[in-house]
């Protein structure tokens, strides 16, 4: 069977978040679930329909607390995805196949941690990824420990090649909180930031400076697929899955070990694999939502994607093209960067609503038909989704 | 689609393992890499042709490792199970449902652990298994805090209930340590035991004794996975994927908090899926390979998975039945009570050899056509698979 086959096998039928805090008391558990019973009441589907649940490893869950606490009675398929920042994508790829070979028929994943109450990483009590073990040897021993220092090396090495400057870095985060002020729910809401504070914001790994990096926050998001046949039944009209790809570049090592440190292959090949499942290309995409742990991935995503030539990204999003009205509008609810450090879950739940006309009308992006969603891990392995309405 | 179209959809085209050993210098990784290297040779696959590797969550490992070893230059898909002793039956569910989808091609799964020289249970060194959080509540405050506890509740339940004896679950133990006597890569081969060795072990936990539990032994093996297509032009005949299936139980609790607590009921529901999607019955099994890391749950699979009825399973070992030559050999490798503990991976790995006609002439099953393998973990949540030549 080819791929192709699973083109709008599969869509999402509800999605739901917790709010987007910066200090909470429920535990993730208690998130992960309010974010559960959310999306189910969305979707329209009894929790006693879900037969498969999807437990998110950096939230360190497990399906079981799910059945009990949602009194699910059987599971046919659960599995977890260990691909950092990139499992959201990659959890909706297996969502699918178990939905359209008939495993499974409602699948929940719900995805989301304590990333301000608990696991800080600027306190470096995040968990470690095993991605990351293959650079024990090589990075670690000269202190390069967390992402903003890996980053930050693929970063610079983008300005050496193609001019690339610090306020081009900066207009995506600028970008990311004017749309998030547009969002009640984004933890930037009504704090609104400019170039000039960008710029003037303390330097953490040069070039990268604070508003380069997501936010440490709390919460938790819920996203339901079923099959496109089960779906025209539920509360809302369905999103469709038209697209999906994993990827993991060559050698999968971090980014300064790349064999070129500015060209995200893993998530090129995602997209790849995405767009020839959906029959589309870059220009068909009406929105992006481009998983943006650093305003460096947002750059290499639109260029790992097609949206601009290789070295572009720079001029592209000084030009305001990733702005609402723009000609691709990006992160249309804030992203990591303002609305919250979600995994990434929250850049689909933005697909679905866009695609719904749910969002706030100032930040709806018009004739919305077709939304790329990206995630993106530490070792710049990636996975993409195209949904369309 | 219905998930029958998945009966014989996939093949497993190669398996090795390494060494069990009570005691190894060799890594996690180093022992996941030889059996990995082995069952693409076993095979007759180039390394370069794996687009999926499935890493063990008890071995600790991640893609990325197997990419950077095996020189793999770009991975589809990755995912892994959290459902301790029945991860690797579902972690073969997924590698179904991608290769059958044509998301992979070639699907490498390595299991495996130093269960003696790093994770003893009996030194409560093991990484515990997110499933059982759900006990933190009920049962660590009275001390209940490892496997055997549990299960030896569910074994004594059995006893009072159907009148099992202390002796019908050393027959268990007696039945696989003839088998590994059997096999030369059995940790326990040339170490004969009988059941008044059984009877004389220390106890554990009452009932169960010393022979009761399985090994802690290091060692590991590796599975590859490919299309019924693909599989034809390999090194040695497919054996086909016929039936598999999952199952969790109600409620997903340890095995004292079930409804009923000696009905293993997430095998029961995943073998019910794998008898449905293979078109057999348990009459049509030839030999089975159980997961068995008590003697109690070879019992509970027996009647779990229909081989005989309810509370019947002791009088049917006693029988003989699980004995080479015996109505339904199981663990003719031994199992995990005698030839080591390798996450389960084993069952698979000798019932691909029997049907391969590979093992040892004196336990070969005369007319194997058909194996079940059952894995199964701490929740007693399971998973199946029917595997034929």
């Amino acid at each position: 069977m080819s791929a192709s086959s699973l083109r709008d096998a599969c869509a999402i039928v509800g999605v739901a978040n917790t709010a987007y805090t910066r200090g909470t008391e429920q535990s993730t558990l208690q998130l992960h679930l309010e974010a559960s019973v959310g999306a189910l009441a969305d979707a329209g589907i009894a929790p006693s329909e879900v037969d498969a649940v999807m437990p998110h490893d950096l939230g360190d869950r497990c399906a079981e607390e799910f059945m009990v606490n949602l009194g699910l009675t059987d599971l046919t398929f659960s599995s977890t995805m260990h691909t950092g920042g990139a499992s959201f994508g990659s959890a909706v790829q297996s969502a699918c196949l178990a939905v359209a070979a008939g495993i499974a028929n409602v699948v929940l994943i719900p995805f989301g941690r304590r990333g301000f109450s608990e696991q800080r990483v600027s306190t470096s009590t995040a968990k470690m990824m095993p991605a990351l073990y293959s650079i024990q040897e090589f990075e670690k021993p000269y202190g390069s420990l967390v992402g903003v220092q890996w980053f930050a090396q693929a970063a610079q090495r983008h300005m050496y090649e193609y001019g690339t400057t610090s306020e081009q870095f900066g207009q995506v985060a600028v970008a990311c909180r004017k749309h998030a002020n547009l969002n009640p729910n984004a933890v930037m809401y009504s704090r609104p930031m400019t170039l000039e504070d960008h710029q003037a914001s303390k330097m953490i790994s040069s070039p990268l400076r604070m508003f380069d990096c997501s936010l440490e926050s709390d919460g938790a998001g819920a996203v339901v697929i079923t099959s496109a046949a089960r779906a025209r039944d539920c509360a809302k009209p369905p999103v469709y899955i038209s697209g999906l790809g994993e990827g993991h570049g060559n050698p999968p090592t971090s980014i300064t070990q790349k064999r070129e440190m500015t060209f995200i292959e893993g998530l090129h090949s995602a997209g790849q694999r995405a767009y020839a499942m959906a029959g589309v290309t870059p220009a068909d995409i009406d929105c992006a939502q481009l998983y943006d742990g650093f305003t460096w991935f947002v750059l290499g995503a639109l260029e790992a994607l097609g949206f601009c030539g290789k070295g572009e990204s720079g001029p592209f999003v000084e030009r305001g093209c990733i702005e609402l009205g723009g000609e691709l509008p990006v992160n249309t609810h804030g992203g990591l960067l303002s609305e919250g450090h979600v995994s990434g879950i929250n850049h689909a739940i933005e697909a679905v609503r866009q695609l719904r006309r749910e969002v706030e009308p100032a930040r709806q992006v018009e004739h919305c038909e077709t939304v790329l969603v990206s995630n993106e891990g530490d070792m710049h392995e990636g996975s993409v989704l195209i949904l369309h309405r």
